[in-house]
C-alpha cells in the first residue's frame, strides 16, 4: 500500500454536520463528506422569534462551509417547504455543483432564485423517488416520504463508510391523496441490508400515535361544508397543497366557487397546478375581487394568514381591511394549520376579531380540520424498527425533542447508539465507531429583506454588523379604548448623521405617523402586535425612499 | 302606590355589568346591582401581555365603580387566584362593607392586603358553603365548586328581580383530593326553582370532554416515582395546593423528603398548611439548602417557574443558577401546569436547557401529570341543563370563546337567551327582559409594582400617565454564540433632565450592565427572554436606588 493510499481514507473519514436545525426549530442544513467529497442536504431558513427585533429571516452561518470550499458535488433538497429550501439562494455560490430536487421543489425554488438575480438554468436537476445520484464517493438514493406538501424525498446516501438515511420532514401517511405512499419497502431492504446511521425528524416525537392521513380531515371539513349557509373561509400554510386540494374537492361537490387569497398561497397554487400536483376544475376558480360577485354560500376562500400575521389575507379580512372580502353573520372562518410556538396570541387575536364580526371561528380544539404533517411518537419508533440502524442520531428539533426521540430509539433497541448532536458538531464514523469527534463554530446570520409587495424588490442585508443604517425608536402612547395617540409620536434615533437633510426628514416622521393613523380603523389601532408591525413597515418605507436609508426600526407601543 | 314606591324599583332594576374578565383572560371583577345596593364579585389582576413593555401588572380601570360610590355593600370573593383576588387591596377603598370569602382565601388576601399598609381587620368575613349573607336588596349564598385550589366558591345572589348564579372558575371534580364536591344539588334544586341568570367561566370551554379530576394525575406520577433514580423536580403554580398534596403524599410513600422552592410556593404552602388544608408530615419537609445533604433519589423539589419565568427557581435551576439546587444526569423534571398563552417558547427554553443537563424533561404531552382546573364542554354544558337559566351570559374568557360557550348554551336548549357581553356593558334585567341596556367606559390600569423581594418595598405607579420618570432603551448587541457584547452598550433616554448628576449616572450605566454580565453564565447570556428580563431589573434598581427615580426601561436585545 502506498503511502497515498494509506492517507486517502485517513485524511477524510464519513463525516456529517449539522449545519442547522439540529437543536433548534428551522434553517434546515446538513454536510456529509467522505473521502473529499460532499453534499448537502437542504437548504432552509428560520423565522425569527420576536426577540429579533427588525429581522425577517435567520439562515445558519455559512462559514462552517469554507473547509469544504471547491468540494460540495450537489445541493439536495428534500422539499418545498422554507425551512428547507428559504436559503438555497445564499448558499448556491458555495455549492460547485447541481441542486438536486423533486419537480415541485425545483419549482418552488425557481423564482426564489430569480427575486436574487440568480439564473440556476441547468444547475436544477430533477430527481425522481428510487433515482439515484453519484456526487464523487457517494451515490445519493431518492426515496418517496409523505408530509404536507406533495413530492418530498428522504435520501439515503451510500458511502464507502456505509449507508446513512436522512428521513427529512416525514409521517406515513397511508392513504395518501395523491396515492404515492412513504417508501416503507426501501426502507425496511435499507435496514435489513444494514443502516450505519439514521437521522430522523423530531419535530413531534412529543405527540403519541400516529400523525394520520391527510384524508382524515374530509369528514370535518364535510361537516362545515353541509351546515355553513354562508361564506366558508379557510386558512392554511401557503403550501399545504394538500389540504388545499381537499378543500378545492369539497368545493366542487357542494357547488362552492374557489378563491385564492394572499400571494403566498396564490404563487404556491399556480405552481402546483401546473405540474398537476394540485387539480382544480376552471370553472370552479374566482378571483378575491369576484368574490363580492356570488352569493356568500357559494363561496369558499383559501387565505394565508393562519399564524394571525397582521399584513397577510385573513387577518385582515378579520379586522375588515380587506379590499375585496368581507365576513359577517353566518359565515364560518377555518384555521386548518399549526400553531407556531410564539404565535398563540396573534391566532386568538383574529379568533376574537372574526367572532366580533359575527361569524364563527372553528380551529382543531371544535372539529378534526387539521393534521400534521410530521411523524408522531409511533411512526418514529416505526422508522428507527425498519431502519435498524447502528448510530441514531435525532435531527430537526430543539434540544428537549432531540432528548426524548434519543430516549426512544433507545426503548426500540438498547443495541442502538445514539449520539445527541447540536449545530456545528462534526460526528465522525470510522473504525472506531461514531461519535462527535469536533466542534465548528455554527452560528447564524440575520437577514433584513423588506418586501412592497414586488418581486425583485427584496433587499438583503447581513445583521452580524448592526444597524450600519442607523437605528430608530419611534415610542407611541395609544389608548386601548379609543385608539387615539395620546401624546405625540415620540421619535429616538441612534446611528443618524444629523444634517439639514436628516433633521427635516425626522421633522416629518410623527406627521407620518399621524397619517397613516387616520386611515386605520379603531380595532386595528387598539391591536398592539398589528400597530408595531404597521409602524415598522411605514417607516421603513418611509426612510427608504426619503433617504435612501435603512435603519432598524424598534416601534415601543405602549397602551394607556 | 306613592310617588317614591313607584320610582324606587324603576330606578334601580337588576344591572350587572362584567368589570373586567370578560372578552379577556384574568382581572375578573363584576358589579350586581338592585334598589341601590352593590356586591362585587371579585376583584382579580391580569398579567401583561408582552406588548406592554415595563408594567408588571393589569388591572381594571375603577372609576367604572364611580355610579355606585357609597354602595357597595360587600366584596365577594371566590378563590385564592391572583386573577380573582390580586385587585383586593386597589379596589378595597370603593368598597363599603365587608370581604367575603372562604377561610383559604381570606388568608391569601391578608398578607397582600399588609404589603400595602391595609388593615383589613374585622373586615374580612369567612363565609362556608351554604351560607347566605344579607347585603342590602340581596341575600349572596355560597355554593362548594371544585376548581386547581381548595375552599373555592360560587355564587347565588337571591334578589327582588329573580336569582343570579356566578360559577366563579370551576370543573366537576367528582373524586375531589380534600372530599368537597362541587355542589351540584344545590345547582339542580336552585334550577328547579327557577335561575333568571347564569354567568359561567368560559376558559375551557374549546377542550372536548371533562376536565377530570385532581386525582388523576397520580398514576402518571407514581411512575416517575417509581422509575426516577436521581432527584424529582416538579414545578407548577404557587396555589396548586391539591397537585402539590398529591406530590407530598407520593414522596411520603416513596421516602423522598419534601423542599418547596420559591418565595410564592412557599408563601402558599405555609398558608395552607396551616389553616390544614394541605398536610405535610413533620419529619417530611426539608429547605432548599439542606437538599445537597440528602442522597438525589431520597428528595423531591417542588418549584415555582413554570412558565419559563427567568427570575423563578426551575428557570434558575436549569440554567444551574440556584444557590441550593443543582440537577443533572439521573434527575427528572416535571412541568405540571398549563402553558399560559404567550410562555410557550421561555417553557420551551427551559426544557432546553434541562435537557442540556442531562436531566429527563417531562411534560403533559408524555405522562398524564397535569389536570386543568377548568370546566370542559361536557361539564359546562352540564352546569347549563343543571341550572336551566333564562339567560345565558358567557365570562371569563376572550371574545371567541365567549361566542363558543354561547353557541354551546344554545345547542342545550335553544330557548335559553344568550348575552354576548364584555366588559363595561351594563346587562339589565327587567319586566322586558334581559339586554345590554348601556355601555360604560371600562379600560385598564397598568400597575409597575418593581419588588426587591422585601414585604412593603412594592411601589404602585399608576401608567396611564406615562414614563413620568423618564424612559431608558438600553440597546445591547450580544453575541449568540459567546455571550459577549459586540459593541459596548447604549443608553437611549427621553424625559430626564439633564443635569451633572444624571449626566454622571447616565454614564454609569454601561459599567453596571458590563458588571452584571461577568457574573452571568454563558447560557444566560444567550437567552434573549431572561437578559432582557435582567436589564431591566437591573437598571430599575440602578435609577431607583442612585437617583430615587423610576423610569421605564425597555431593554433592546439584538443577537449578532
Amino acid at each position: 500500500m502506498s503511502q497515498a493510499d494509506a492517507n486517502a481514507p485517513a485524511l477524510s473519514p464519513l463525516e456529517v454536520i449539522p449545519v442547522g436545525g439540529v437543536g433548534e426549530f428551522g434553517m434546515n442544513m446538513m454536510l456529509v463528506s467522505v473521502g473529499g467529497d460532499a453534499v448537502l442536504i437542504d437548504a432552509g431558513v428560520m423565522f425569527p422569534e420576536p426577540e429579533l427585533l427588525g429581522v425577517d429571516l435567520v439562515i445558519p452561518d455559512l462559514t462552517v462551509l469554507d473547509e469544504w470550499r471547491g468540494r460540495i458535488r450537489g445541493l439536495v433538497l428534500t422539499h418545498g417547504h422554507e425551512d428547507h429550501i428559504g436559503a438555497v439562494a445564499h448558499v448556491l455560490p458555495r455549492v460547485d455543483g447541481p441542486v438536486y430536487g423533486s419537480a415541485l421543489t425545483l419549482a418552488m425554488v425557481g423564482p426564489k432564485l430569480e427575486e436574487y438575480g440568480i439564473k440556476a438554468g441547468d444547475r436544477l436537476v430533477e430527481v425522481r423517488p428510487r433515482e439515484t445520484v453519484t456526487l464523487g464517493q457517494m451515490r445519493v438514493e431518492f426515496l418517496r416520504v409523505t408530509h404536507s406538501i406533495p413530492d418530498c424525498l428522504a435520501v439515503a446516501i451510500h458511502t464507502p463508510a456505509g449507508v446513512i438515511i436522512h428521513t427529512a420532514d416525514f409521517k406515513i401517511d397511508q392513504t395518501p391523496l395523491d396515492g404515492e405512499p412513504t417508501d416503507l419497502h426501501r426502507l425496511a431492504e435499507l435496514g435489513s441490508q444494514g443502516v450505519l446511521a439514521l437521522f430522523a425528524d423530531s419535530t413531534n416525537v412529543d405527540r403519541p400515535g400516529f400523525a394520520g392521513s391527510e384524508r382524515d380531515v374530509i369528514a370535518g371539513f364535510e361537516e362545515i361544508f353541509s351546515s355553513t349557509a354562508g361564506k366558508i373561509v379557510v386558512t392554511c400554510f401557503s403550501t399545504s397543497l394538500h389540504r388545499m386540494q381537499v378543500l378545492i374537492d369539497l368545493a366542487a361537490q357542494f357547488d362552492r366557487r374557489v378563491a385564492i387569497v394572499g400571494r403566498g398561497a396564490v404563487n404556491s397554487s399556480e405552481i402546483a397546478m401546473r405540474l398537476g400536483r394540485l387539480r382544480m376544475p376552471t370553472h370552479l376558480q374566482i378571483k378575491d375581487s369576484d368574490v363580492r360577485d356570488f352569493p356568500s354560500q357559494d363561496v369558499l376562500c383559501i387565505c394565508t394568514g393562519s399564524q394571525g400575521e397582521p399584513m397577510a389575507a385573513l387577518p385582515r379580512i378579520a379586522i375588515d381591511d380587506h379590499r375585496h372580502i368581507k365576513i359577517g353573520d353566518g359565515d364560518v372562518v377555518v384555521f386548518s394549520a399549526r400553531r407556531i410556538p410564539g404565535n398563540e396570541k396573534a391566532i386568538a387575536r383574529v379568533m376574537n376579531h372574526i367572532s366580533r364580526r359575527g361569524a364563527t371561528a372553528i380551529d382543531d380544539t371544535e372539529k378534526h380540520i387539521h393534521v400534521s404533517g410530521h411523524a408522531g411518537a409511533e411512526e418514529s419508533k416505526l422508522v428507527i424498527s425498519l431502519v435498524r440502524p447502528k448510530h441514531f442520531i435525532p435531527i430537526h428539533g430543539e434540544y428537549r425533542q432531540l432528548a426524548r426521540h434519543a430516549r426512544m430509539a433507545k426503548h426500540v433497541s438498547a443495541a442502538i447508539d445514539v449520539i445527541l448532536a447540536e449545530d456545528g458538531d462534526v460526528i465522525r464514523f470510522d473504525e472506531e465507531g461514531g461519535r462527535i469527534h469536533r466542534k465548528l463554530a455554527s452560528g447564524r446570520v440575520f437577514i433584513d429583506g423588506t418586501r412592497t409587495g414586488e418581486v425583485g424588490d427584496e433587499v438583503l442585508r447581513d445583521r452580524r454588523h448592526l444597524a450600519g443604517d442607523g437605528l430608530v425608536v419611534p415610542v407611541l402612547a395609544i389608548n386601548s379604548q379609543s385608539g387615539v395617540f395620546e401624546q405625540a409620536p415620540e421619535l429616538i434615533t441612534r446611528g443618524f448623521v444629523v444634517d439639514a437633510k436628516t433633521e427635516g426628514l425626522l421633522k416629518d416622521v410623527p406627521g407620518v405617523l399621524l397619517g397613516m393613523l387616520e386611515q386605520l380603523s379603531i380595532e386595528e389601532r387598539t391591536d398592539p402586535g398589528l400597530m408595531k408591525e404597521r409602524v415598522r413597515a411605514e417607516l421603513q418605507r418611509f426612510f427608504r425612499k426619503r433617504a435612501g436609508r435603512r435603519p432598524l426600526v424598534l416601534p415601543v407601543i405602549m397602551e394607556v
